[in-house]
This record gives structure tokens, sequence and C-alpha cells, in this order.
């Protein structure tokens, strides 16, 4: 797999390979579990929270993948990265880990947070209009005049297997826990942590099906996997899950989600602000809005979990104040 | 170590054994870091999240051990706790988990959600005046009607040694983060989780000073430490900690402490307030107000870390919404 092999699709191996990579820098979450959760829903439900991941996402595991395969006289140049938050702050902070400069490309209406997270990471951050201007025209441009190594957000081989390692902590904690999952759940963007996990799943707990869940208006890969083609969003949908308005799923994810998942589902804003509630009540974490989705279909039984045990990823928290104490007004 | 022997002191071993015990019922929670507070701090911040823990704070831990020893023909009866919540939720959550009934005597202005949460765990709740009554003296009374088992919440060998538990884990993940600890800081209520830990990492940690914290106004073991001798808190004393104000540290703890810790450190509401704040931005997990406090010392210099290698326990997130967006209002 060489690394400018935009387009190839990774292998099981390819995410072992990246747990190992990672295993002194990312951090290993816990599989999280509630009774009163369980009680609630009449099945056993795992939580894998993201949000304590290094820079309080999964983006994380991908980024350094990625980023810690780039030769060493390319590294000099440094990277650059379009995001809106999230990728942006796991690109910046290993980048910085491994010594190389960062550039990220960044909605101006991103959350406070993750602008001031990503400079803190130490990178340089250049904003675009995301309701006009194209994101990857800009930071391909960027790259090109740098000479920087552009780190896609997720059709990406590396990316793909770094977020992989989810599914694949996910496939063990279950079974250390005694557990046989009949379901994983997990929040879909472009498509690379649902891409990445469900390889290692289909390895490692083949009896599970696999959901990717979205935000409405931006179910792009639920449609796109019952029309067996990349289907694209309009582009007046709007939602509070700032980190996965993707316009398309991408396409090494897709091939891979096309043939390995059970199906997409969708949840509402409401949902996914009442699941945060949820995260914060009953599991003690703090779930940004698009970090909230896999588990919000869960509690709004859009997949009811009655007599199955379910693991679903809280894929990130980052959140400012103000957008989850209103999440929190909903439930209490 | 007899089931009944209040007041004999635990062992290392009594640790290692809890752990034993705990392993299929608590969760291993994992050691955060972040990398924009070590930067901010200029050392190695450790955070044990056990918000994360079965009932959302570490009390399960000493509640199960405990409660798992109870003699098969005194189950029946079931047990009687007092608590101002935490320890309540864990007594519930282990008496369910093993078949015997629970009553819990709770102050009557203790937050919503561990009234809640505890009753859902399946217990019964009789409250009291925190202010004008005596829990111990209800507590022993009600278990003696019932020939129930009083489970104390921190003055017994099995709860002393499973809050150790804590101590344990943070040794051994720090080694595995190739990290030498300088220093542990602990919430201290009525010192069980202290002494249990103290006595874990007296053995696994040796280099390491341990510390209470304790809230302003609370502060009984920080001053008993310095007199060599159990003081009493000022009855007028009040803290958003509610979790922490016990009138004088526990018999059995205090022998502990007294010979293991290196001294008490004292922080006041808006430090705790604000330490809820920066867990929620910057590890993304729900503190408590006497969840914060070790992390309160760290933050304001109470404890500086700068050039050290520093473990806190975050030891609790059961707190309302209300109480929560108020701390989010110091900072955000």
């Amino acid at each position: 797999m060489p690394s400018s092999a935009k387009s190839s699709s990774p292998q099981y191996s390819d995410i072992t390979a990246a747990a190992e990579r990672l295993s002194d820098h990312a951090q290993v979450t816990p599989l999280l579990e509630s009774d009163l959760l369980n009680e609630r829903l009449g099945g056993r439900l795992f939580v894998k929270p993201e949000m304590l991941q290094r820079t309080g996402s999964f983006k994380f595991r991908g980024a350094f993948n990625r980023i810690s395969r780039i030769e060493q006289a390319e590294r000099a140049a440094g990277v650059v990265a379009y995001s809106s938050g999230n990728h942006a702050q796991g690109v910046a902070a290993a980048a910085r880990l491994l010594g190389m400069p960062a550039l990220i490309v960044m909605p101006r209406d991103a959350p406070e947070i993750k602008i001031v997270s990503t400079r803190a990471h130490g990178a340089e951050v250049v904003f675009y209009d995301r309701l006009t201007e194209n994101r990857e025209e800009i930071g391909e441009r960027l790259a090109a005049d740098r000479g920087a190594t552009l780190v896609r957000p997720y059709d990406d081989p590396y990316v793909i297997a770094g977020q992989g390692t989810v599914g694949l902590e996910i496939a063990a904690q279950a079974r250390n826990a005694g557990a046989q999952l009949d379901a994983v759940l997990l929040p879909c963007g472009g498509g690379g942590l649902t891409a990445g996990s469900a390889l290692a799943l289909a390895e490692d707990c083949p009896g599970a099906e696999i959901y990717s869940v979205e935000p409405l208006g931006f179910d792009d890969t639920a449609r796109s996997l019952v029309a067996g083609d990349r289907l694209t969003n309009d582009a007046s949908a709007r939602s509070i899950c700032d980190a996965l308005q993707m316009p398309t799923p991408g396409e090494t994810t897709f091939a891979i989600n096309a043939r390995l998942l059970t199906g997409g589902l969708v949840v509402d804003d409401d949902a996914a602000s009442a699941a945060m509630a949820t995260a914060f009540s009953q599991l003690k974490v703090v779930a940004e809005p698009s970090g909230a989705v896999a588990l919000a279909a869960v509690l709004e039984a859009v997949f009811p979990i009655k007599g199955k045990t379910v693991a679903v990823v809280c894929s990130g928290g980052n959140v400012d104040a103000q957008a989850f104490r209103a999440a929190l007004d909903v439930e209490g």
C-alpha cells in the first residue's frame, strides 16, 4: 500500500498495523455500560466513548496513522487538511507529535472550541465559507503551493485503517465482557470510521450487523446504500451535527460500506440533543451533537435493542459550552 | 479479616483480592491525558475518571467488595447504608447484583439525580435532615430493626480495600504509559478512597507523594494530618461539594492516611466549579463538584505540577443538569 495510493482499499491487516503504530499515542477508550440504560432499553448497550480519545474525537487515530507514514524527506513541508474541526485537531496534534507544521482549512462557522483547540495544537488555521466555497479545492491548492502532504479526512486507506482501530477495540472489549454483539452503530460523515470499523468487525465479530447513523438531511450514505450508488445531499439541508455534513459518501469508504453494512439509519437534531443529555446524565461523558447520533438511534428506538446486545460509538465531544447547555435543557 | 471487623485495618493483599472480586463487575476506568492541559500546566497530568465507573462514582468498588462478603445466611435481610448519594448508588447497584434488598438513608437535600438513580437501582430511600439529625444513628437503628447488614461508607476494611483498587489501577496504568508518578491527589470525604489508594500506591508506586484534597470548610483530614489527631469541622460550614461533607475523618481511614499521606490540600467551591468546566472542555467528562476537587488543586496551582508527573482522581459525576450548567457559566 504506497502512501500516495489515495483510492486503494485498506485490509484487515492495515488496521492491526495501525493499532500497533497508535499503541503509544492513542487512548484505548473503554467500553461503557449503564445498568439503568440497559433496564430502560430492555437490552444490553455498550458505548464506545471516543470523546475520551486524544483531541476529543476518534479522528486522532486516522490522522496519526496517516501522518506517521509520510516519508522523512516530505516531512519538512508539513501537512494540509480540511475539516469541520475534529479531523483538524487530530491532524494538528499528530503533526506536532511528529514534528511537522500543519495548515488546516476550516469553515468560518465551526464551533469555537474546535477552532481554538486546533490552534492550541500548533496548527495554522485558514477559513472558508462552507456554503459557497469548495474545501477540497482550497486544500489541494494550498498543499500544492507548499509541497505539503494533503491529509484527507476519510478517503485515504491509512486514515480508514486508523479509524478502524475503534472497531478492533470494540470487538476485543465486547469479547472480554463475555458479550456477543448483535449490532454495532456508528456515526457516519464521509464514512471513514464506519468503513474502517466495519473491516475490523467483519473479521473479529463476524455475527454483528453494522449500521451507519446520519443526521436528517445528511443521509447520503443511508440512501446510497439503498441505491447502490453514491448519492448527494440537498444543498439546503441544515443540522446541528457539524461534523457529519459531507456532500456525498467517500469513494473508498463507500465501496467498503456498500459491501459490509446492513443499512443506514437516520436521526433528527432533537434526537441528537436528547442523546447528549442522556450521555451526560447516565454515562457522564460529553458528547457533541454529531458524536451522539448512534446513541440517539438506540434511545429513540430508530433501532430498538430489546433483547439484543448492541454497541454504539460516541465519536466526539468537541462542543461549545453554550450548545451543551442548550442540549441539557431538553432533558434537564 | 472477619466480615464484622469494623475497625481492623486492610492490607495490600485485601486490595488485590478486591480487584479480583470486582473484575467481572466494575469498570476499569482509563487514565486520561490532555496535550493542551499538559502544555498549560507545564507538567504531565493524568486524570482517573471515576465518573465512568458503574453508578457514576468510585463508590461501587467498595460497596460491591463489602456486600459480596456478606454470608449467604445474612443476605435475605439485606443491607442498610447512609450516604449523600454516591455510596447510596454503589450499595444499591451492588445489592441488586447480589440479589439483596437495600435501604438507604439520604439527606433530604441530596442532588435529585442521586436520589432518582438510587431508587432506579432498586433501593428503598428514607430521608433525614443533614443539619439536625445523625445519619449513623438512623442507619444503625434501621439495620438493627431489620437484622440487615450496615454497609458503612468508609470505616470498613472491605470498603477501603474496594476503593483501593483505584490506586492499584493508577499505578499499573501509569507504569504502562511509561510514567513515573511524582504525586497522586485524591478527593477526600471520610477518607476511604484516599486510604485504600494510598495502601495500593505505597506498594506499587512507592516514590509517589499522596495528598488528600478537601473543600474549604470540610478540611478535617488536612487539619487532622497536621495535628496528628482526628479533628472536626465547624458545623456552620457549607459547600457545593455534597459528597465530601463528613464531620471528621474515619477512625480506620485516618490511621492509614496519617501514616501514608504527605499532606492534605484544600480548594474552594469556585475552584471546584472551574475544574468541572475544564473537565468538560478538555477531558470531555462530567465531574460533580466533589469529584473535581483534586483536579481543581492542580488547575489552581494549590499544588503546582510544573516539571512533574501527577495523577488526580475525579471521583464522581453525579450532578444535576442545572448545577452543571451553572459550573459551565464560570468558564464558558
